[in-house]
Protein backbone atom coordinates (compact mmCIF):
# COMPACT_ATOMS: atom_id res chain seq x y z
CA UNK A 1 0.00 0.00 0.00
CA UNK A 2 1.06 3.66 -0.29
CA UNK A 3 3.46 4.50 2.61
CA UNK A 4 2.78 8.25 3.39
CA UNK A 5 5.98 8.25 5.37
CA UNK A 6 7.60 7.64 2.17
CA UNK A 7 6.05 9.91 -0.67
CA UNK A 8 4.41 12.98 1.15
CA UNK A 9 6.49 16.46 1.38
CA UNK A 10 9.13 15.75 4.15
CA UNK A 11 7.73 18.92 5.63
CA UNK A 12 4.67 16.41 6.92
CA UNK A 13 1.23 16.51 5.26
CA UNK A 14 0.35 20.06 3.95
CA UNK A 15 -3.33 21.37 3.92
CA UNK A 16 -4.48 21.16 0.28
CA UNK A 17 -5.09 25.01 0.16
CA UNK A 18 -2.11 25.86 1.18
CA UNK A 19 -0.72 23.64 -1.88
CA UNK A 20 -2.94 25.15 -4.13
CA UNK A 21 -1.86 28.29 -3.03
CA UNK A 22 1.79 28.17 -2.90
CA UNK A 23 2.92 25.49 -5.10
CA UNK A 24 3.66 27.17 -8.86
CA UNK A 25 3.03 24.54 -11.61
CA UNK A 26 3.53 24.31 -15.62
CA UNK A 27 2.94 21.58 -17.85
CA UNK A 28 5.20 22.87 -21.35
CA UNK A 29 4.89 20.42 -24.45
CA UNK A 30 7.80 20.14 -27.11
CA UNK A 31 6.09 18.87 -30.02
CA UNK A 32 8.77 16.94 -32.28
CA UNK A 33 9.28 14.71 -29.58
CA UNK A 34 6.05 15.08 -27.80
CA UNK A 35 7.84 15.58 -24.80
CA UNK A 36 6.15 16.95 -21.60
CA UNK A 37 8.43 19.46 -19.29
CA UNK A 38 7.36 20.51 -15.79
CA UNK A 39 8.06 23.65 -14.06
CA UNK A 40 7.28 23.22 -10.36
CA UNK A 41 8.30 26.04 -7.64
CA UNK A 42 7.18 27.40 -4.01
CA UNK A 43 5.80 30.50 -4.74
CA UNK A 44 7.08 32.28 -1.43
CA UNK A 45 10.69 31.49 -1.48
CA UNK A 46 10.48 31.51 -5.70
CA UNK A 47 12.82 28.47 -5.37
CA UNK A 48 11.98 25.70 -8.32
CA UNK A 49 12.74 22.53 -10.33
CA UNK A 50 12.29 21.44 -13.91
CA UNK A 51 11.82 17.97 -14.72
CA UNK A 52 12.36 16.55 -18.43
CA UNK A 53 13.73 19.99 -20.51
CA UNK A 54 14.13 19.66 -24.10
CA UNK A 55 17.27 21.30 -26.21
CA UNK A 56 14.45 22.69 -28.74
CA UNK A 57 12.07 24.61 -26.16
CA UNK A 58 15.08 25.94 -24.01
CA UNK A 59 14.30 29.32 -24.67
CA UNK A 60 10.95 29.55 -24.36
CA UNK A 61 11.53 28.15 -20.82
CA UNK A 62 14.49 29.81 -19.74
CA UNK A 63 11.92 32.99 -20.59
CA UNK A 64 9.38 31.29 -18.36
CA UNK A 65 11.92 30.54 -15.05
CA UNK A 66 12.95 34.32 -15.80
CA UNK A 67 9.70 35.82 -16.13
CA UNK A 68 8.44 34.36 -13.60
CA UNK A 69 11.23 35.48 -11.15
CA UNK A 70 11.89 31.94 -10.18
CA UNK A 71 15.31 30.76 -8.59
CA UNK A 72 15.87 27.35 -10.30
CA UNK A 73 17.55 24.50 -8.38
CA UNK A 74 17.86 21.54 -10.13
CA UNK A 75 17.24 20.45 -13.61
CA UNK A 76 16.06 16.96 -13.31
CA UNK A 77 15.65 14.17 -15.74
CA UNK A 78 13.41 11.10 -15.06
CA UNK A 79 16.16 8.91 -17.41
CA UNK A 80 18.43 9.19 -19.94
CA UNK A 81 15.85 9.84 -22.88
CA UNK A 82 16.86 8.28 -26.44
CA UNK A 83 14.23 10.50 -28.28
CA UNK A 84 15.25 13.89 -27.59
CA UNK A 85 18.40 15.54 -26.22
CA UNK A 86 18.11 17.10 -22.88
CA UNK A 87 18.45 20.48 -22.17
CA UNK A 88 19.53 20.26 -18.51
CA UNK A 89 23.49 20.88 -19.60
CA UNK A 90 22.74 24.15 -21.66
CA UNK A 91 20.12 24.85 -18.74
CA UNK A 92 23.37 24.86 -16.00
CA UNK A 93 25.51 27.20 -18.67
CA UNK A 94 23.17 29.64 -18.06
CA UNK A 95 22.08 29.68 -14.69
CA UNK A 96 23.09 28.54 -11.31
CA UNK A 97 20.96 25.10 -11.33
CA UNK A 98 22.00 22.07 -10.13
CA UNK A 99 21.80 18.96 -12.83
CA UNK A 100 19.62 16.01 -11.04
CA UNK A 101 20.42 12.52 -12.57
CA UNK A 102 19.13 8.69 -11.52
CA UNK A 103 22.23 7.65 -9.83
CA UNK A 104 22.13 4.64 -11.65
CA UNK A 105 22.64 6.44 -14.88
CA UNK A 106 25.85 6.20 -14.56
CA UNK A 107 26.66 9.61 -16.13
CA UNK A 108 29.40 11.86 -14.74
CA UNK A 109 27.68 15.10 -15.63
CA UNK A 110 25.23 15.39 -12.80
CA UNK A 111 25.71 17.57 -9.86
CA UNK A 112 23.31 15.26 -7.50
CA UNK A 113 23.01 11.61 -8.04
CA UNK A 114 19.04 10.23 -7.28
CA UNK A 115 18.17 7.17 -5.62
CA UNK A 116 15.06 5.49 -4.26
CA UNK A 117 13.85 7.73 -1.49
CA UNK A 118 15.65 10.73 -2.12
CA UNK A 119 13.94 14.55 -1.48
CA UNK A 120 14.87 17.10 -3.85
CA UNK A 121 13.69 20.38 -1.79
CA UNK A 122 12.16 23.58 -3.21
CA UNK A 123 10.90 25.50 -0.60
CA UNK A 124 8.13 24.35 1.42
CA UNK A 125 7.55 21.62 -1.30
CA UNK A 126 9.56 18.60 -2.27
CA UNK A 127 9.90 16.10 -4.93
CA UNK A 128 10.00 12.74 -3.67
CA UNK A 129 12.33 9.95 -6.25
CA UNK A 130 10.68 6.13 -6.58
CA UNK A 131 12.69 4.40 -8.81
CA UNK A 132 10.90 2.83 -11.41
CA UNK A 133 13.40 0.57 -13.76
CA UNK A 134 11.71 -0.90 -16.82
CA UNK A 135 11.46 1.21 -19.78
CA UNK A 136 15.34 2.07 -19.15
CA UNK A 137 17.20 0.51 -16.08
CA UNK A 138 17.67 3.86 -14.26
CA UNK A 139 14.12 5.14 -15.08
CA UNK A 140 12.75 7.13 -12.13
CA UNK A 141 8.98 8.47 -11.12
CA UNK A 142 8.69 12.04 -8.97
CA UNK A 143 5.76 12.10 -6.41
CA UNK A 144 4.65 15.78 -5.60
CA UNK A 145 1.51 16.85 -3.92
CA UNK A 146 -0.48 14.30 -5.63
CA UNK A 147 1.11 14.60 -8.79
CA UNK A 148 3.81 12.20 -9.72
CA UNK A 149 6.04 12.60 -12.85
CA UNK A 150 6.33 9.49 -14.38
CA UNK A 151 8.57 9.75 -17.16
CA UNK A 152 8.34 6.95 -19.85
CA UNK A 153 7.60 4.20 -17.16
CA UNK A 154 3.62 4.92 -16.82
CA UNK A 155 2.09 6.96 -20.03
CA UNK A 156 -1.60 7.65 -20.39
CA UNK A 157 -2.73 4.62 -21.73
CA UNK A 158 0.43 3.00 -22.34
CA UNK A 159 3.97 2.76 -21.35
CA UNK A 160 7.48 3.50 -22.64
CA UNK A 161 9.53 0.30 -24.72
CA UNK A 162 11.34 -1.74 -22.95
CA UNK A 163 13.11 -3.26 -26.06
CA UNK A 164 16.20 -1.08 -26.12
CA UNK A 165 18.79 0.61 -23.69
CA UNK A 166 18.70 -1.74 -20.59
CA UNK A 167 14.88 -2.47 -20.73
CA UNK A 168 12.71 -5.04 -19.30
CA UNK A 169 9.17 -6.14 -19.27
CA UNK A 170 9.17 -7.83 -16.21
CA UNK A 171 11.17 -4.75 -14.45
CA UNK A 172 8.15 -2.44 -15.58
CA UNK A 173 5.52 -4.45 -14.70
CA UNK A 174 7.10 -4.40 -11.26
CA UNK A 175 7.53 -0.54 -11.28
CA UNK A 176 3.83 0.41 -12.78
CA UNK A 177 1.72 -2.13 -10.54
CA UNK A 178 3.45 -2.40 -7.27
CA UNK A 179 4.96 1.15 -7.02
CA UNK A 180 2.77 3.68 -9.13
CA UNK A 181 -0.35 1.64 -8.78
CA UNK A 182 0.34 1.68 -5.03
CA UNK A 183 -0.09 5.61 -4.62
CA UNK A 184 -3.34 7.17 -4.07
CA UNK A 185 -5.90 6.73 -7.27
CA UNK A 186 -6.39 10.38 -7.42
CA UNK A 187 -2.90 10.82 -7.86
CA UNK A 188 -2.52 12.98 -11.68
CA UNK A 189 -0.35 11.62 -13.40
CA UNK A 190 1.60 13.68 -15.27
CA UNK A 191 4.34 11.40 -18.01
CA UNK A 192 7.08 12.31 -20.16
CA UNK A 193 5.00 12.16 -23.02
CA UNK A 194 2.15 11.86 -24.96
CA UNK A 195 1.45 11.67 -28.64
CA UNK A 196 -2.70 11.07 -28.83
CA UNK A 197 -3.46 15.42 -26.85
CA UNK A 198 -3.73 13.94 -23.47
CA UNK A 199 -2.47 15.98 -20.83
CA UNK A 200 -2.65 14.07 -17.92
CA UNK A 201 -4.34 11.41 -16.28
CA UNK A 202 -5.05 9.54 -12.49
CA UNK A 203 -3.43 6.29 -10.76
CA UNK A 204 -7.07 5.10 -11.04
CA UNK A 205 -7.84 5.80 -14.46
CA UNK A 206 -4.91 3.94 -15.54
CA UNK A 207 -5.27 1.16 -13.27
CA UNK A 208 -8.84 0.49 -15.05
CA UNK A 209 -7.59 1.76 -18.39
CA UNK A 210 -4.05 1.07 -19.55
CA UNK A 211 -4.72 -1.90 -22.25
CA UNK A 212 -0.95 -2.69 -21.43
CA UNK A 213 -0.51 -2.40 -17.19
CA UNK A 214 -4.40 -1.99 -15.95
CA UNK A 215 -5.85 -4.30 -13.90
CA UNK A 216 -6.50 -7.54 -16.02
CA UNK A 217 -3.62 -8.10 -17.19
CA UNK A 218 -0.88 -10.54 -15.47
CA UNK A 219 3.11 -9.91 -15.93
CA UNK A 220 3.20 -12.63 -18.62
CA UNK A 221 0.45 -10.63 -20.76
CA UNK A 222 2.27 -7.59 -20.53
CA UNK A 223 5.73 -8.99 -21.47
CA UNK A 224 3.65 -10.98 -24.42
CA UNK A 225 2.51 -7.33 -25.39
CA UNK A 226 5.73 -5.61 -25.03
CA UNK A 227 7.39 -8.77 -27.04
CA UNK A 228 5.16 -8.26 -29.95
CA UNK A 229 5.19 -4.47 -30.09
CA UNK A 230 7.91 -4.93 -32.79
CA UNK A 231 8.85 -1.21 -32.60
CA UNK A 232 10.66 0.59 -35.37
CA UNK A 233 14.65 1.51 -34.36
CA UNK A 234 14.41 4.79 -32.76
CA UNK A 235 14.81 8.15 -34.74
CA UNK A 236 16.66 10.09 -32.91
CA UNK A 237 18.70 7.11 -30.33
CA UNK A 238 21.89 7.67 -32.30
CA UNK A 239 22.18 11.20 -31.34
CA UNK A 240 20.03 11.66 -28.27
CA UNK A 241 21.67 8.72 -26.02
CA UNK A 242 25.44 9.73 -26.58
CA UNK A 243 24.18 13.35 -26.02
CA UNK A 244 23.02 12.76 -23.28
CA UNK A 245 24.98 11.23 -21.52
CA UNK A 246 26.97 14.31 -21.21
CA UNK A 247 23.91 16.17 -19.95
CA UNK A 248 22.92 17.60 -23.47
CA UNK A 249 26.39 19.18 -24.02
CA UNK A 250 28.30 17.80 -27.18
CA UNK A 251 30.50 20.52 -27.96
CA UNK B 1 -13.92 42.96 -7.47
CA UNK B 2 -14.83 39.43 -8.08
CA UNK B 3 -17.95 38.56 -6.78
CA UNK B 4 -18.37 35.19 -4.97
CA UNK B 5 -22.11 35.13 -5.75
CA UNK B 6 -21.55 35.54 -9.37
CA UNK B 7 -19.36 32.75 -10.03
CA UNK B 8 -18.56 30.20 -7.59
CA UNK B 9 -20.62 26.96 -7.04
CA UNK B 10 -23.97 27.28 -6.91
CA UNK B 11 -23.67 24.48 -4.60
CA UNK B 12 -21.79 26.85 -2.31
CA UNK B 13 -18.45 27.26 -1.47
CA UNK B 14 -16.99 23.37 -2.11
CA UNK B 15 -14.25 22.10 0.26
CA UNK B 16 -11.59 21.73 -1.72
CA UNK B 17 -10.63 18.44 -0.78
CA UNK B 18 -14.31 17.65 -1.81
CA UNK B 19 -12.97 19.45 -5.46
CA UNK B 20 -10.08 17.49 -5.75
CA UNK B 21 -11.47 14.22 -4.72
CA UNK B 22 -15.08 14.72 -6.66
CA UNK B 23 -14.15 16.61 -9.63
CA UNK B 24 -12.88 14.45 -12.51
CA UNK B 25 -10.83 17.28 -15.81
CA UNK B 26 -9.23 16.42 -18.61
CA UNK B 27 -7.23 18.71 -20.87
CA UNK B 28 -6.96 17.47 -24.41
CA UNK B 29 -5.28 18.71 -27.59
CA UNK B 30 -5.86 18.81 -31.59
CA UNK B 31 -2.59 19.40 -32.88
CA UNK B 32 -3.84 20.60 -36.35
CA UNK B 33 -6.13 23.75 -35.04
CA UNK B 34 -3.80 23.77 -31.59
CA UNK B 35 -7.47 24.03 -29.65
CA UNK B 36 -7.60 22.91 -26.26
CA UNK B 37 -11.03 20.58 -25.06
CA UNK B 38 -11.86 20.01 -21.45
CA UNK B 39 -13.76 17.44 -20.15
CA UNK B 40 -15.42 17.94 -16.54
CA UNK B 41 -17.56 15.53 -15.02
CA UNK B 42 -18.90 15.04 -11.21
CA UNK B 43 -16.75 11.56 -10.29
CA UNK B 44 -20.49 10.36 -7.85
CA UNK B 45 -23.02 11.54 -10.36
CA UNK B 46 -20.40 10.71 -13.56
CA UNK B 47 -22.46 14.07 -15.29
CA UNK B 48 -20.08 15.64 -17.50
CA UNK B 49 -19.64 18.46 -19.72
CA UNK B 50 -17.67 19.29 -22.84
CA UNK B 51 -16.06 22.15 -24.40
CA UNK B 52 -14.85 23.42 -27.48
CA UNK B 53 -14.79 19.55 -29.03
CA UNK B 54 -12.74 19.45 -32.59
CA UNK B 55 -14.32 17.52 -35.15
CA UNK B 56 -11.17 16.05 -35.69
CA UNK B 57 -10.78 14.35 -32.50
CA UNK B 58 -14.30 13.75 -32.16
CA UNK B 59 -13.73 9.77 -31.64
CA UNK B 60 -11.25 10.44 -29.29
CA UNK B 61 -13.25 12.05 -26.60
CA UNK B 62 -16.31 9.83 -27.35
CA UNK B 63 -14.00 6.63 -26.95
CA UNK B 64 -13.11 8.54 -23.71
CA UNK B 65 -16.55 9.83 -22.18
CA UNK B 66 -17.64 5.62 -22.95
CA UNK B 67 -14.61 4.63 -20.85
CA UNK B 68 -14.82 6.67 -17.98
CA UNK B 69 -18.47 5.69 -17.82
CA UNK B 70 -19.58 9.46 -18.25
CA UNK B 71 -23.24 10.44 -19.46
CA UNK B 72 -22.61 13.68 -21.37
CA UNK B 73 -24.97 16.66 -20.67
CA UNK B 74 -23.62 19.48 -22.67
CA UNK B 75 -21.49 20.00 -25.33
CA UNK B 76 -20.45 23.68 -25.10
CA UNK B 77 -18.53 26.17 -27.16
CA UNK B 78 -17.12 29.31 -26.04
CA UNK B 79 -18.25 31.20 -29.62
CA UNK B 80 -18.49 30.17 -32.96
CA UNK B 81 -15.16 29.05 -34.02
CA UNK B 82 -13.13 29.95 -37.24
CA UNK B 83 -10.05 27.99 -37.42
CA UNK B 84 -11.67 24.63 -36.93
CA UNK B 85 -15.26 22.80 -37.41
CA UNK B 86 -17.12 22.06 -33.64
CA UNK B 87 -17.64 18.38 -32.97
CA UNK B 88 -20.74 19.51 -31.00
CA UNK B 89 -23.25 18.49 -33.54
CA UNK B 90 -21.88 15.02 -34.25
CA UNK B 91 -21.87 14.21 -30.50
CA UNK B 92 -25.16 15.57 -30.08
CA UNK B 93 -25.99 12.70 -33.06
CA UNK B 94 -24.43 10.18 -30.81
CA UNK B 95 -25.25 10.46 -27.79
CA UNK B 96 -28.24 12.86 -25.40
CA UNK B 97 -25.97 15.28 -24.74
CA UNK B 98 -27.72 18.90 -25.21
CA UNK B 99 -25.71 21.82 -27.42
CA UNK B 100 -24.77 24.96 -25.51
CA UNK B 101 -24.19 27.86 -27.31
CA UNK B 102 -23.71 31.80 -26.55
CA UNK B 103 -27.18 33.41 -26.80
CA UNK B 104 -25.43 36.47 -29.04
CA UNK B 105 -24.43 33.80 -31.13
CA UNK B 106 -27.52 33.98 -32.84
CA UNK B 107 -27.25 30.27 -33.99
CA UNK B 108 -30.46 27.61 -34.26
CA UNK B 109 -29.24 24.35 -33.69
CA UNK B 110 -28.54 24.85 -29.96
CA UNK B 111 -30.45 23.56 -27.26
CA UNK B 112 -29.53 25.75 -24.87
CA UNK B 113 -28.53 29.43 -25.45
CA UNK B 114 -25.94 30.87 -22.44
CA UNK B 115 -25.81 34.56 -21.16
CA UNK B 116 -23.88 36.09 -18.49
CA UNK B 117 -25.02 34.77 -14.94
CA UNK B 118 -26.38 31.32 -16.79
CA UNK B 119 -24.98 28.43 -14.64
CA UNK B 120 -24.72 24.56 -15.97
CA UNK B 121 -25.02 22.56 -13.53
CA UNK B 122 -23.20 18.72 -13.49
CA UNK B 123 -23.48 16.89 -10.33
CA UNK B 124 -22.51 18.90 -7.55
CA UNK B 125 -20.36 21.25 -9.69
CA UNK B 126 -21.19 24.17 -12.17
CA UNK B 127 -19.97 26.06 -14.78
CA UNK B 128 -20.54 29.89 -14.43
CA UNK B 129 -20.75 32.40 -17.65
CA UNK B 130 -19.34 34.93 -18.39
CA UNK B 131 -19.88 37.03 -21.06
CA UNK B 132 -15.91 38.17 -22.41
CA UNK B 133 -17.09 39.60 -26.17
CA UNK B 134 -14.18 41.35 -28.35
CA UNK B 135 -12.42 38.11 -30.19
CA UNK B 136 -16.07 37.48 -31.72
CA UNK B 137 -19.64 39.46 -29.68
CA UNK B 138 -20.54 36.17 -28.59
CA UNK B 139 -17.54 35.00 -26.92
CA UNK B 140 -17.62 33.12 -23.81
CA UNK B 141 -15.80 32.17 -20.69
CA UNK B 142 -16.63 29.16 -18.35
CA UNK B 143 -15.88 29.31 -14.19
CA UNK B 144 -15.42 26.35 -12.38
CA UNK B 145 -13.89 25.54 -8.77
CA UNK B 146 -11.17 28.28 -9.56
CA UNK B 147 -10.67 27.26 -12.98
CA UNK B 148 -11.87 29.89 -15.73
CA UNK B 149 -12.31 28.23 -19.51
CA UNK B 150 -11.76 31.92 -21.76
CA UNK B 151 -12.01 30.26 -25.35
CA UNK B 152 -10.32 32.89 -27.34
CA UNK B 153 -10.71 36.10 -25.10
CA UNK B 154 -7.62 35.42 -23.03
CA UNK B 155 -4.67 33.25 -24.09
CA UNK B 156 -1.25 32.46 -22.72
CA UNK B 157 0.53 35.62 -23.14
CA UNK B 158 -1.97 36.59 -26.07
CA UNK B 159 -5.71 37.16 -26.91
CA UNK B 160 -7.42 35.90 -29.78
CA UNK B 161 -7.41 38.38 -32.49
CA UNK B 162 -10.39 41.02 -33.06
CA UNK B 163 -10.14 42.52 -36.59
CA UNK B 164 -13.35 39.88 -38.12
CA UNK B 165 -16.43 38.29 -37.20
CA UNK B 166 -17.61 40.86 -35.22
CA UNK B 167 -14.69 41.04 -33.31
CA UNK B 168 -13.96 44.30 -30.66
CA UNK B 169 -10.56 45.65 -29.24
CA UNK B 170 -12.17 47.89 -27.09
CA UNK B 171 -14.49 45.55 -25.84
CA UNK B 172 -11.93 42.98 -25.70
CA UNK B 173 -10.22 44.94 -23.36
CA UNK B 174 -13.09 45.60 -21.26
CA UNK B 175 -13.76 41.95 -21.24
CA UNK B 176 -10.28 40.73 -20.20
CA UNK B 177 -9.24 43.55 -17.26
CA UNK B 178 -12.61 44.47 -15.78
CA UNK B 179 -13.70 40.58 -15.56
CA UNK B 180 -11.25 38.00 -15.95
CA UNK B 181 -8.42 39.87 -14.34
CA UNK B 182 -11.14 40.37 -11.68
CA UNK B 183 -10.81 36.78 -10.39
CA UNK B 184 -8.98 35.57 -7.73
CA UNK B 185 -5.20 36.25 -8.71
CA UNK B 186 -4.58 32.18 -8.27
CA UNK B 187 -7.50 31.06 -10.96
CA UNK B 188 -5.97 28.82 -13.19
CA UNK B 189 -6.60 30.08 -16.92
CA UNK B 190 -7.32 27.89 -19.63
CA UNK B 191 -7.71 28.77 -23.06
CA UNK B 192 -9.00 27.27 -26.13
CA UNK B 193 -5.67 27.46 -27.92
CA UNK B 194 -2.08 27.51 -27.13
CA UNK B 195 0.81 27.79 -30.21
CA UNK B 196 3.75 27.34 -27.87
CA UNK B 197 3.27 23.72 -25.67
CA UNK B 198 2.14 25.95 -22.84
CA UNK B 199 -1.15 23.99 -21.05
CA UNK B 200 -2.51 27.03 -18.84
CA UNK B 201 -1.70 29.95 -16.82
CA UNK B 202 -2.76 31.71 -14.02
CA UNK B 203 -4.65 35.42 -13.92
CA UNK B 204 -2.00 35.91 -11.77
CA UNK B 205 0.55 35.52 -14.25
CA UNK B 206 -1.46 37.12 -16.91
CA UNK B 207 -1.86 40.44 -15.29
CA UNK B 208 2.02 40.62 -14.65
CA UNK B 209 2.80 39.26 -17.92
CA UNK B 210 0.64 39.18 -20.65
CA UNK B 211 2.28 41.98 -23.39
CA UNK B 212 -1.37 43.30 -25.01
CA UNK B 213 -3.52 42.99 -22.20
CA UNK B 214 -1.30 43.14 -19.05
CA UNK B 215 -1.28 45.64 -16.27
CA UNK B 216 0.89 48.20 -17.85
CA UNK B 217 -1.39 48.54 -20.96
CA UNK B 218 -4.28 51.21 -21.27
CA UNK B 219 -6.68 50.47 -23.56
CA UNK B 220 -5.66 53.26 -26.36
CA UNK B 221 -2.31 50.69 -25.91
CA UNK B 222 -4.08 47.91 -26.80
CA UNK B 223 -6.26 49.33 -29.50
CA UNK B 224 -3.15 49.98 -31.41
CA UNK B 225 -1.32 47.02 -30.89
CA UNK B 226 -4.03 44.96 -32.20
CA UNK B 227 -4.54 47.22 -35.53
CA UNK B 228 -0.43 46.76 -36.28
CA UNK B 229 -0.70 42.86 -35.76
CA UNK B 230 -2.30 42.55 -39.50
CA UNK B 231 -2.78 39.45 -39.48
CA UNK B 232 -3.47 36.98 -42.46
CA UNK B 233 -6.94 35.64 -43.40
CA UNK B 234 -7.67 32.96 -41.22
CA UNK B 235 -6.98 29.86 -43.30
CA UNK B 236 -10.15 27.56 -41.99
CA UNK B 237 -12.95 30.26 -41.81
CA UNK B 238 -14.62 29.78 -44.99
CA UNK B 239 -14.66 26.18 -44.24
CA UNK B 240 -15.55 26.56 -40.52
CA UNK B 241 -17.84 29.31 -39.94
CA UNK B 242 -20.76 28.42 -42.30
CA UNK B 243 -20.41 24.68 -40.56
CA UNK B 244 -19.83 25.90 -36.89
CA UNK B 245 -23.47 28.13 -37.26
CA UNK B 246 -24.91 24.25 -38.23
CA UNK B 247 -23.13 23.24 -34.56
CA UNK B 248 -20.67 21.67 -37.30
CA UNK B 249 -23.27 19.39 -39.22
CA UNK B 250 -23.21 19.91 -42.91
CA UNK B 251 -24.36 16.94 -44.19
Amino acid sequence: MFDKNLYVSVTGPLQKDFVNQNLLFQQLFEPESSTYTYLLADKNTRQAILIDSVIETVERDLKLIAELDLNLLYAVDTHIHADHITASGEIKKRMSAKIALPAKAGVECADVYLKEGDILQFGQFSLSVIETPGHTHESLSFFCEMMVFTGDALLIRGCGRTDFQSGSSEQLYHSVTQKLFKLPPETIVYPAHDYRGFTSSTIEQEIKLNPRLGKNNTQAQFVQIMTDLKMAYPKKIDVSLPANLLCGITK
